[in-house]
This record gives structure tokens, sequence and C-alpha cells, in this order.
């Protein structure tokens, strides 16, 4: 019986999964750079988490989630993003309370979502996100979104686009919401069902439909930089002269609207501009949610943070025709001519793994031609033979696979010969 | 309202995901070594899978998976152990048919098991394990022992007890397994339930039990040392001689029985000797799964791996009193008095970050005694003080934290300054 991978999911496999091993380094290298701290919260929450978290009216509640019962019958939900639970933590471990303020943290880890499998687009996939909570200072927002842009330019891509907006405050998203629903309300017939339920539980999001981005109304909608009061657009220019003393290029949006019920003041989403990279070209979206600590049962502490999907940056890696910098070599490969030999060989490889090489043998009894040709795969810096006479003679014949150079030394040398 | 954890699952925050992360390096470190690749799996698979690969009989698939229905109904299981995916994966995935063969994969991540939660027993817990696919050689076996105890010796344990057994081959294990029913059947009424099944399932098992271990029976059951026959012995006789080599003290202990139903030949635990260490004393177990790989549907291919928990590890740790070397320091703090200074040092940190220095500024309006006592809650190698008329003059104060050094460079210099 042959089994398979579930729908929508992959494995990683070598050859690829250094592609994956390299960004997320330089993810963590970058978090650490700005001081953001790793967080790692389970896989699977109650329920309820999301619903609140993540919003009701959103798809990724409604039609997305992951939920089963486990054997006591409580819901559980396997983790469709990671904000919520990053915030959970945060309320339920009381890291509001510690000295350092504000609390800057990371994840990186799987996330689910039970969508029509697409290019690009899985069931289970990898998320970076950083969230900064505690600060209302708009040189936080720069900052997070610098992070993100910085490592999409450390991994080496080049065309990208970052498009800002600000939802405002609470009064100006009171405002702009009113003045929605007086643009839609009348018309709202002609919109699709979503668009009709959207008119009551957030006509924001009416403005993201797909279905309906056509219509005449969609063109002629009241935009929120109307609805901006002073403090909000004092805050969103801030944000923006910070960005520019960054040398970080954007374009404001005023119709970037996130797909999250919690968001207000800075929205962005950075999106790859390289050709041939299809229809799904946003790498990156985050932005500000002050209300969601408080909704999730903490104290008020605002929160500003993004997510991005490690496959979509590999995707845009492609398109771009980027190549990571992946070493697949190693330092010495161990041939061997006879039983013996073979035997000492194996605490051969051990001395120089212990020493910090990167060490390979042959496991099969293979004749020595075969033994070169997998030192050749192995891509070895250095190619030691072994044979009856030069185990007698405590020595081992060393290759220098790069200058050509050849010579026989003192078994007991050969790890410092290497790394010299 | 305030959201808790799912039981039996933890948060891993700042201060303690340093010690994850120094962990997981060290162990990615020496796969490298020992050229192992990382290999990445679902965190779920299709529940006939485990069923399958890790047997029908074992507590894991009777008592222990998280099992659901997706929104097709399909059964879907939380992996709970990581050798059945891998193997599922080199056999859908052809790794048998790549060149470079044995295949030598590692993985690192999360396993589920519903138990009832304890201390260092989680449902979700962190596996790091390794499998060796394609070769029968002893020195294999000696090679994946060897990986796991050097993991271990280089995050600093000392008290470990390494013990190994042999469990023979498919002839060596049915003759065993006729005198082990031979010599607990005409008593087995006095035996607990599991047993009584096991008799038939798995008689090796009973071996394993802890409710009957004290049994009179068990004392006098028959080893498995007097039904190896010669080609198991001289293999279990081979794998001692390369540990020998290696310098790898062990201890053979005849009823060391492994409770997955597909290892044959070498099986092995590594466990802590440490006092105080509690009743879980088992850190790592694994051994030789010839039979693994074509039960799964693949071509007929030996394999041997181990797993081992990282909150074992931790708790190895912790009953040693081992301190992991964790850098908690920073490379500059910028202090700054003043709106203009205080928007200067946005840009400041961030050309820090981007030379490559751990850089951190106040977001909070802070008064400069407040600043500087957050310098040194940083741990700060170097604090930059920016006033408005170093500002003017386009320089600025550091001070060295070490040697009390203070001097005003030039604001370009900044960087430099502090790498040199």
């Amino acid at each position: 019986m042959a089994f398979q991978i579930p729908r929508g999911t992959q494995d990683i496999l070598p050859g690829e999964v250094e592609r994956w091993q390299y960004i997320e380094n330089t993810a963590r290298e970058i978090c650490k750079l700005y001081q953001y701290k790793e967080i790692r919260t389970p896989v699977f929450e109650h329920t309820e988490l999301f619903q609140r978290g993540v919003g009701e009216s959103t798809d990724i509640v409604q039609k997305e989630m992951y939920t089963f019962q486990d054997r006591k019958g409580r819901n559980i939900t396997l983790r469709p993003e990671g904000t919520a639970s990053t915030v959970r933590a945060f309320v339920e471990k009381k890291l509001y309370a510690q000295p350092a303020q504000p609390t800057k943290l990371y994840y990186i880890g799987p996330m689910f979502r039970y969508e029509r499998p697409q290019t690009g687009r899985f069931r289970q996939f990898v998320q970076f996100g950083v969230e900064a909570l505690g600060s209302s200072n708009p040189a936080m927002d720069a900052e997070v979104i610098s992070l993100a842009m910085e490592l999409y330019r450390s991994v080496g891509l080049k065309k990208l686009k970052l498009i800002i907006n600000s939802l405002g405050d609470a009064d100006s998203r009171k405002a702009h919401k009113e003045a929605l629903i007086a643009h839609f309300e009348p018309r709202i017939g002609e919109f699709c069902s979503d668009c009709q339920k959207r008119l009551t539980q957030n006509p924001l999001r009416i403005l993201d439909c797909k279905t309906d981005r056509d219509h005449e109304l969609m063109k002629t909608a009241p935009s929120i930089m109307d609805y901006l009061n002073d403090e909000s657009r004092a805050y969103f220019e801030k944000v923006q002269a910070y960005l520019t003393d960054l040398g970080i290029d954007f374009t404001v949006d005023p119709n970037l609207v996130r797909g999250l019920d919690y968001y207000n003041h800075t929205a962005f989403e950075i999106m790859s501009d390289a050709e041939g990279f299809g229809a799904i070209t946003t790498l990156c979206g985050g932005g500000r949610y002050n209300g969601l600590v408080q909704e999730i049962g903490g104290p008020e502490t605002p929160g500003i943070g993004f997510a991005l999907s490690i496959e979509r940056l590999l995707a845009a890696l492609d398109a771009e025709g980027v190549e990571l910098p992946v070493d697949q070599s190693i330092d010495c490969f161990v041939v061997t001519l006879g039983d013996k030999p073979k035997d000492r060989s194996v605490s051969l490889v051990y001395e120089l793994r212990k020493a910090g090489l990167t060490a390979e043998k042959d496991y099969d009894d293979k004749k020595m031609k075969a033994q070169f040709k997998a030192a050749d795969r192995f891509n070895a810096r250095y190619v030691a033979v072994l044979g009856e006479d030069e185990l007698e003679k405590n020595m081992i014949s060393v290759k220098n696979m790069e200058s050509g150079e050849q010579k026989e030394i003192s078994l007991q040398d050969l790890a410092a010969y290497i790394k010299g």
C-alpha cells in the first residue's frame, strides 16, 4: 500500500530545503539586529480565540479553518495565522508587565487554511511575522515596515512595491463607515451576497471584494483619506516622513483594506513587481491593530505587525531569477580500499566531524571508482584515500580537489591538514 | 474575555526560547557535519499512515492520536512521531532512486500525542530525529548512535547512559517470539488485559509492561540473546566493535524493547543518569527498522534512526545544572534628548542595523535617565547619546560600557566605530 501526502500540503526535500533554511536564518538574523525576540505558540488553539482575534466576519473564520474536537470535546483549531496566538500569549503570560516595553516579537511556523490549493497557495504554509506590542509611536510603524523590506532586500529581491494606507483611528473609521453605508446602501442589491452581509458587518471590506470590483460604485466610493481626523492625519504623515528618512519608497493607496477586522491607522502591503509572477502578487501584509490586545482580554495596548509567507517569497525569488548562495560542498570524502581501512574509516570520519569538518564515506562496499564518483557528487574539497599499506604505516593520502595537490600525511594530522 | 492556551501545550517565550534556538542550531550543525539533510513533512497526514507505520497495536495509535475529519471527510491525524512521515515522503517522492545512497535525513518539529500532561510531558512537543535509509551496514548503526551522543555532548550533558540491544532479524525474532509465547501463555491470566492482548499481537511488548513488571515470569523470560542466529549475532558484534572504536561507552540490555512494531536488529536508548531528573529518564530512543519502507509501499530498504525530545533534553540540562552559552547583549543603544534627535534616531538605528549591528532605542518618549536604564537592561556594549547640540554638528557622543571610554564622533562614523 502506498501513501500520499494530504492534499494542499508539501514535503520540503533536501535540495529545496536549503533555500528555506537560508531564508529563515536571514529572517532570524534581521530580527536579532532589530531586537525582535522569537515566540513559539502551539500549532492549535481553542477555536474561540480565532473567532474573536481574527474576526467572525472574515473568510478565514467562516470558511477556511481546520477545526476539530479533541478527545474531551473541546473545539480546537489549527492556527490560520500567527497574530491571535501571539497576542493570547502576550496577555496570558503577562508580557505587558515586563520592564522592557514595547514587546517586540517574531514567529516562524506552519499555518493552516482549508482553501482550494493552487500554484503558490497551500493548506499548510509557513509564515514569518513580527508583532510590536506596547508602542503607539509612528517610528514603530516605520520600523516594522522596514524590517519586512530588509528581509526581501537581504535575500536579493529587487522588484518590490510597498503600498501604505491609513485606516485612521476609531472616530475616523466610524465617520468613513457611515459614508460607505450611505454610498452603497441604495444599490446594495446589485452586489454579491457577501457584500450584502458586509454592508452591516464591516462595509470597509466591500472595497476588498473580488466579485464586485468592477462595479461603478467602487470607483466613486468615499475615500478614507477624506475622513481622517487631524490626529490620524498627523500620525500617518509622521509614518511617511520616517519612511522617507529611511530611504524606503512607497505609494499611498487609499483602497488598501486589510481583510481582518482589528486594523486601524497604518496598513501596508508589499507586492512583487516581477514579470510573470502570476496572479498573487502580494508578498506581505501588515498594519496597526490598537484594539486587539483588549479584545483578547488584555489591558489596552497598541500593536503593529506583519506576516509574510515563505512560499511566496520563494516564488518571488524564482520570478526574479535570484539564486540563493547555498553551499553544497563538503570538506572531506574518505575513500577506502580493503576491509581494515574500511573499518578504520568509521572512526576516521567520526574524528573529522568532531573536529568540525563535514565528512562523508561509503557505506555500501562500493568499488574505488564508485567511491570517487560519490566524492564528486558530494563536491568534496578534499578526498582522502586509505589503503591497507597506508593504514599499516598509519598514513593517509589526501588530495586537494581544487589545486590537484596530493600528499601522504599521518592519519592523526588529517583534520588539522584540511582545516589549515 | 481572556483566552487560555490548550491543555498540555506550552508557549516558549523570549528568555527561554534562546535555549531552544541554541539546541536546534547545534543539532543542525552536527547534522551538517554528519551529512544528514533536513526534510520537512506536513504537520498532519492521512490517519492510515500512522496505523500502518507506527503499528495498530501501539499505545500511540490506540489511545494517543489527535485524529479528526477535514471538510471533505478525510481522516487526518496530527503526526505523533516523525519516522512514518519521513518514510512516506521517501517512498512517495522516490528518494530511493536518487544517485546518492544511503539517504540520510533529519527533522525537527512539533509532534502531538493526547496523553495525560505531566512534568516534562506535553501534548505538543518537539522532536529532533534522524533516519538513514538504504544501508544495512553496522557502521551506520554506530554513526546514528554517535550522532545522538554527539548532540548531548555538544550542549554540555555529561551524565548519560547508552544502552543497546539487538532484536535480531526476522528469523531470530520469530524464534524468540515463539519462546515468549510458550513462556507466558500458561499463566497469562495473571497478567493485565493489555498483556493478554500482547501475547498474540506482539509478545515482545509484554517485557515492556509497566503494570506487570514485577511478575516473577518477567525475570525468567527467554532473552533475545539466546535466539539470535549467527548473522544477527555477527551484526550486533560489529555494531559494538564500532562503538568501541569511537570511544562510546555502552551497556547491553537484553530487556530493551522498543514500543513500536517495526524494529529489528539494533535498538538503543540514551538515558540521563543525573540525580533528581525524575521518573522519565529516557532522553532518546532509536533503532533499526528494515521492514518499514516496504510496509509503507516502497521497495525493500533497510533503515535506522532515532528521535529525541527537546523538552527532555532541556530537563536533563536543568538536572545537571548546565547553562547554555546564550548571548543577550546588544551592540548599541541610542539615547536621545529632544525632538529632532529623537526623529533622527529612527534612521540612525536603521543604519546601525543595516551595518550588521544589534541596535535599539526608546519608543516611548522616556526621560534620559529611563533611557539609560533601558540601555542597561539591553546590556548594551555601547551607549550613543544624541542631543540637539550634537545633532547640529552632525556628531554623537559614544560610551564604551566596558572600558568606560567616551568620545564624540561624527554620526556617519558611528557604525564603523562600534565595529572596529
